[in-house]
């Protein structure tokens, strides 16, 4: 037997309890050599079986039509958003993603996360203007064609509302999956032009401090940003992993303010004013000023706190049977890269550096990974991670008693907190390889 | 007026000819400050003008539902898969990635290209099975739930048919867009388990050397690949762009080599047989052994070479009137990273250096930018990559000397070149602004 010469065999010693292996067991063949993959994942052959080469029915007939534009097979017709406002009331209208049901960093846009408070808008592109005004020393307007000729840049960013998670408020865990749970976040790839570059066009005021970013919705959605983010890395996004923006996510152009909450990223943005203090809308001054415990408000607070959980295995799935599984998730943090995730297998007693997938980006999904064995008994998974400003993921006990918890889940609990969540998950499996959500 | 500090202003100087600018520019404010906008991008306002808040119709009614997969909107409908095979006759399909209207490095799932012989197999993934087998030391069988428990990654990674950009062997220039020329390209982040891990498994005999990869469609595709690029980096790729691989892209598995030609990535892949010579199968023996001058042909060739194509502007786009434009590209190599992209305004006759998006990652597009004032006057615009293992993209007169070339377009030339074209492109554009396609 001829295998190529890899890196040095890792320790396959467990590194915390309930067996989970050291993350340099992914890049070397110990997982195979140490049997961790004996039981339940693939299965040998022997004799006539080890030839079994009998079609099946797709392969003795010619297939479908390649169309114009692919779509996903008909056996994964329960990979979908879940909506909220499946019937249109007039109501705020959530589609959150399948996290559990993806694997990777980029979300595929038909499954790149939504809310709209007025439903979508029919934005005819051509007729679209974005406009920069106030304490400019020039006012602009840009139509979609104007904006084409300008530099651009391409990034990865999470986009991820800050009431996201708020399910793990209530003292009781929810039973309910990731994408319940934590599917008001996504990741692209986002191509368009810096704010920056229009704002040195217009120039600026020195009165200004603010700028007001309003959307052509039907609620016409605005937001107060400072101008030093402005200045920093926002950008009028006009793509979405390579083509044009989705309908839900601000066809044909939106704010994107890289780790800062996602209500401010305005979508269907038709104006930008320059102000010299913030405008107080109804979505800064309400919604999205989060009640803390004692009673006071935090105001203007943007930024999406370093967060990660466990994708896979989580609740909706079931192990079968002891033996090797990758434990597997996403982590992110509004502030940078993301530096270090471990992940824990007997909730939070013993933990493991789990591998991180690059390249690591800075406010943009990361993949990490946890080679582990499981032995059939009871075990309770939870990931932490950490960012590259230093900032740790909170415990759920150390986040209830800094921002508080609710009697059972609120559906809009605006006297109650339901903002800025960010605390581990912990996903409890029992003997028989059944996941719960837990609080660890 | 104020504007937060930058880099050090670079010059504005052309550093090529026809109003090439220094790629540093994209960094700074000097766009802006030369007056490279003036012309045709943004407007000013003035007066009552500056406050256009009239009520566009689409911000004055509720909008449409949110559904539960987001799809284009529908100002968007010609951003499709060109189809060869639009009816499904018996003979092979192409669908090709619309490159001239993307921005970015992600090609979307539902524009990823497809090359189906037997059109799209309706594969049950429950029933699916990857069975490795022949000359290793135990034979295995995996399914795709079994696969899901091996330890996975993920990476950026472009696939293309070594008969991408085939038009452009005939002796003259095919009036054409970037997507009929180069349309057999497209770039996805993949995750999977690689073959590697499995190969542990099975272990390998030593007389092994090669290994057939076949698919489960209809035609059985299969090909020969090297075990050592079986060890290298190839992939049994699960999923495209975070979900599921897409039906037409070898859903539920494929195999991916990365920077190895498209048709050896199997897909819907079923079995991999370790032989201890190449197979010899129709696409290895027939359609992917290239005809050189002289008669003789290159035989297991696989590597896609280094190339780039500038998508804006190009074939199909016609400019407003002189001003500031940004010339932007993918530029890739099967053999690693881009190094260095050049682009000419003057058909070649002077260069210079475009920015390169970061990051930069191996066998995976890379968008390059380069910053352009236009005077008004017939320019002819090239674009030229370089690789980390210094490789050149050859010019159209270079390859045509190595390589040879045909009497106008052939649909099917078996017995003329048609493979493995990575030349130069370049588009002649006429004051008034008209694109064509020109040999330069």
């Amino acid at each position: 037997m001829t295998i190529r010469k890899r890196r040095k065999v890792p320790p396959l010693e467990p590194v915390a309890g309930n067996g989970l292996l050291d993350r340099r067991a992914l890049l070397g063949r110990s997982i195979m050599f140490a049997g961790a993959m004996t039981a339940g994942a693939g299965a040998s052959l022997t004799g006539a079986a080890a030839e079994p080469l009998k079609d099946d029915p797709w392969s003795e007939e010619v297939g479908a039509l390649v169309p114009p534009l692919q779509v996903p097979s008909r056996f994964e017709k329960d990979v979908l958003r879940t909506l909220s406002n499946p019937n249109r009331d007039f109501r705020t209208s959530h589609a959150r993603t399948p996290h559990h049901l993806l694997r990777g960093t980029v979300t595929p846009n038909s499954l790149f996360f939504s809310i709209c408070h007025t439903a979508v808008p029919d934005i005819d592109p051509v007729q679209h203007k974005l406009v920069i005004h106030g304490l400019v020393k020039q006012p602009m307007v840009y139509t979609l064609d104007a904006l084409s000729r300008y530099p651009m840049v391409t990034r990865m960013a999470f986009v991820e509302c800050s009431g996201n998670s708020a399910p793990m408020f209530s003292n009781q865990p929810v039973q309910a999956t990731v994408q319940a749970l934590h599917g008001l976040v996504s990741n692209a790839e986002w191509t368009g032009v810096l704010l920056s570059t229009l704002l040195e066009e217009t120039g600026i005021d020195p009165k200004a401090k603010w700028l007001l970013a309003e959307g052509a919705d039907a609620g016409a959605l605005h937001r107060s940003v400072p101008v030093k983010k402005a200045l920093d890395d926002a950008m009028i996004a006009l793509y979405q992993n390579g083509e044009r923006i989705m309908p839900g996510n601000g066809y044909p152009m939106r704010l994107l303010l890289p780790g800062y909450q996602g209500n401010m990223n305005v979508k269907y943005l038709r104006r930008i004013k320059l102000i010299d203090q913030p405008a107080m809308s109804f979505y800064e001054a309400k919604t999205y000023s989060q009640i803390l415990p004692g009673g006071k408000m935090w105001r203007f607070h943007f930024l999406q706190e370093v967060k990660s959980f466990i994708t896979q295995p989580s609740f909706g799935h079931s192990l079968k049977g002891p033996g090797y599984y990758e434990i597997s998730g996403v982590a992110y943090s509004g502030i940078g890269r993301i530096s270090r995730v471990m992940v824990s297998a007997d909730g939070g007693k013993s933990w493991g550096e789990a591998a991180l997938q690059s390249p690591v980006l800075p406010q943009a999904f990361t993949r990490f990974r946890m080679p582990w064995r499981w032995d059939g008994q009871p075990v309770v998974l939870v990931s932490r991670a950490w960012d590259e400003a230093g900032n740790a993921q909170p415990t759920r006990a150390e986040f209830v008693a800094a921002r508080g918890e609710t009697q059972a889940p609120v559906r809009s609990p605006l006297a109650f907190p339901n903002q800025h969540y960010n605390s581990t998950t912990s996903w409890g499996i029992d003997s028989n390889g059944e996941i719960k959500h837990v609080y660890a």
